[in-house]
């Protein structure tokens, strides 16, 4: 199997939930079964949030680039980024290195497509609203964002689980923001992968978690 | 903070443990406050167990300097393995880059001789008795391993973990073997990270987790 890079430490439980994915994706018998990966887990990643929201933090690009070249020399077929909002910054990592870019936002816009929902209701950071990452592969699909507003509180959220808040004690306010969002929406699209660790304690609700797309996105690449 | 590079994938359960052990010993408030880590969790290094006891698999000891090369070449500053048995091939890592490797086994049997036991409980997998890791570090501090006899169910255990089985139903095996150890014993060492995840559902019972000794070294590394 090919070994996917993976630019992580945004935040740090959010790469390793994804590596739990990835592990929970592969129905492996003995250790040789599984995906190899070679994770950076980088928590010195200058804020995204402070960059692209506040406008006042230190522009991450170059430790990015530096990531993706890093992890090019360590081995990688494949880069793969855990943060939906950090894909503001995906043409630069692109252009760091000759691999190929398993991008997050343009896998779950075709998966969100597939589905038939148009109006897609996003559990998403200020930042990436902000950042606009969504915006253009939505369009080019025909599906159109509706985000929380305001969405101070997801914020608070998306925060309350980087300080280690556990995430049980988190979900009954996801949950009312995400009821609120599907008055309006079709479905619902996990789009923070801080919050995705608070999904498996929310009710049954019709969602698409990028972090899973991702996850598909990486054992396909990893064994093709 | 210093970098520490993991040699991982030994299994990737194991490794995944252990980056949830290093967040979890930081009190942080923000990404910024944890410890960075470059993972490669490789499930390709070929079986410690096929070649250490049946002595019939390839030696894993070329594809584990090139890992200690690669996580060098990412920009490591030390290098960590969480897997005991693996340490029967420190010598060879230590050999393959000019970084510190922070020794598990090592720094297992100086908490234990720290903690005045003298008779140990081992945990551990038959490979790691077999490939006797543990034998001059603990004579070198007057400390006996005491290993169960017969030690196939140990296996049959770390087996069943790498297969994916629930931890907690393999608890009361595990409470089994460590009791009867506790008969000829003064205190417990778990020295297998397969058996490290299976802890959290034992009673409570004296025991030094040779994973949670590394989790305090690579802590203590990254923030010298």
């Amino acid at each position: 199997m090919r070994p996917v890079g993976i630019l992580g430490g945004m935040g740090p439980e959010a790469t390793i939930l994804l590596m739990r994915k990835v592990l929970a994706a592969v129905a492996a018998q003995d250790d040789a079964d599984h995906v190899p990966l070679i994770v950076h887990q980088n928590p010195a990643v200058p804020s995204r949030i402070a960059h692209l929201i506040e406008r006042t933090g230190t522009d991450p690009t170059p430790v990015l680039r530096d990531m993706a070249r890093t992890l090019e020399a360590a081995g990688a077929a494949a880069l793969a980024m855990p943060c939906n909002t950090a894909h503001a910054y995906a043409g630069a990592i692109r252009g760091a290195t000759t691999l190929p870019f398993l991008d997050m936002i343009e896998a779950t816009a075709d998966r969100l497509a597939e589905g038939g929902a148009r109006r897609i209701g996003m559990l998403a950071s200020p930042a990436t609203r902000l950042a606009t990452v969504f915006e253009a592969p939505f369009a080019a699909r025909g599906l159109v964002p509706v985000f929380p507003e305001p969405d101070d509180a997801v914020l608070a959220l998306i925060r309350a689980v980087k300080r280690g808040e556990r995430p049980e004690t988190l979900a009954p306010a996801l949950a009312h923001i995400a009821e609120g969002l599907l008055t309006e929406a079709d479905t619902l699209c996990v789009a923070c992968t801080e919050l995705s660790l608070v999904v498996p304690s929310l009710p049954e609700l019709p969602l698409t978690d990028s972090l899973d797309v991702l996850v598909g996105e990486i054992v396909g690449f990893a064994r093709a």
